[in-house]
């Protein structure tokens, strides 16, 4: 099959959304390239030039040691999430390189509880793709709402 | 890449969606062809034969002059909405026109507030493909409830 | 076109939902395999490995007439039901049996109400493939919620 990174990008998104929602965060690094960008900000912030972001990390070892504060840090809550994406609209593909946004909402279930929508936005994200493997190279959140924890426990 | 109207139509709904959630209004009506029909019902009327609908348009020339009221009308409020779509199901594939239906979900986030449903649904569309263009002919965008504010803001 | 299963599910996904959605539950059961297995259970009891969940089928005929048992059991309560499916995860692919897992997001809309959260989960699916043809041999419907009606209207 030839080269399809709309493809490739759909179900590179759908196995990242698998592996948070699967409590498996210590698999969650593996999505990024070694050298990648991981902010999370709001459409405010964006707008508004704001460059700082609610979370950031400028590399995969950074997102692993995100990840281990979260495990010690946690709070047995037992609560899930699930991240419903949209399909990816590709903005430029030069090869090896590609840019895409996706919207996602994101809802919280404690254990015997209702569902409620903890986050909706769209990810921009910029692909490095090379033969079937696409990584990313960077990932920015947007979080619709300017009200979000700061203490905000998962990856989005 | 052999043509694939799957492909074509479920990029052209990501683009519309992104359109939308960005607020580019003026852009939203390319998504359509010239002469074409967009209407805004509910699923109670639609079972019950009412033709009316809620909004209704023939032209992309009406989605225009829909847009310039919006934007005159708008009350500064800081909201924002993010559509999340199905799979496009099709349901008929002449070479020319396509008929199919997507399942929809929009929110809507006050700027600091929480995030609620807005509206669900489903779009029942008439694609025109033309080699790699998808051009929508038709749209009926089908409210599940019949509670919708008859100022409905934005396009659906 | 190349056997795609990706594609294949993605759109028999699609056409479940919209089945359901239509509440055309007596097509429902032909999505499976003759011989199949459907069971609906929690992420709680999933994780303790409690077998029982909350339904069970394991044939078509049990679902067809569960579907009967649903139509006389029908208050006519005017609400309807929105699923909206992420991408597909292929897990494995056998050439005959494809398995794959999908997260879902349900909504339910009283006729002039408000649109709620019904259910979130995943599908963990085993589907036959054949030609064109997917059919479910398996599908463990897995909610987030333990706090599920056991009188659970509608299939999943």
């Amino acid at each position: 099959m030839a080269r399809d990174p709309f493809r490739l990008i759909a179900q590179a998104q759908a196995e990242y959304a698998r592996c948070i929602d699967d409590d498996r965060l210590e698999a969650w690094p593996d999505f990024f390239a070694a050298s990648c960008v991981y902010k999370i900000t709001t459409a405010e912030n964006l707008r508004e030039g704001l460059e700082a972001g609610i979370i950031f990390a400028n590399s995969r070892d950074m997102l692993r040691d995100r990840v281990s504060a979260l495990r010690e840090a946690n709070i047995y809550e037992r609560q899930s999430y699930r991240h419903i994406l949209g399909q990816p609209c590709i903005l430029s593909d030069d090869g090896a390189e590609v840019r895409s946004e996706t919207s996602f909402l994101v809802m919280r279930t404690v254990q015997d509880g209702d569902s409620q929508i903890y986050a909706t936005g769209r990810y921009l994200d910029v692909y490095a793709i090379s033969g079937e493997s696409a990584k990313l190279r960077e990932r920015i959140v947007v979080c619709d709402s300017s009200r979000i924890n700061t203490l905000l426990a998962i990856p989005l």
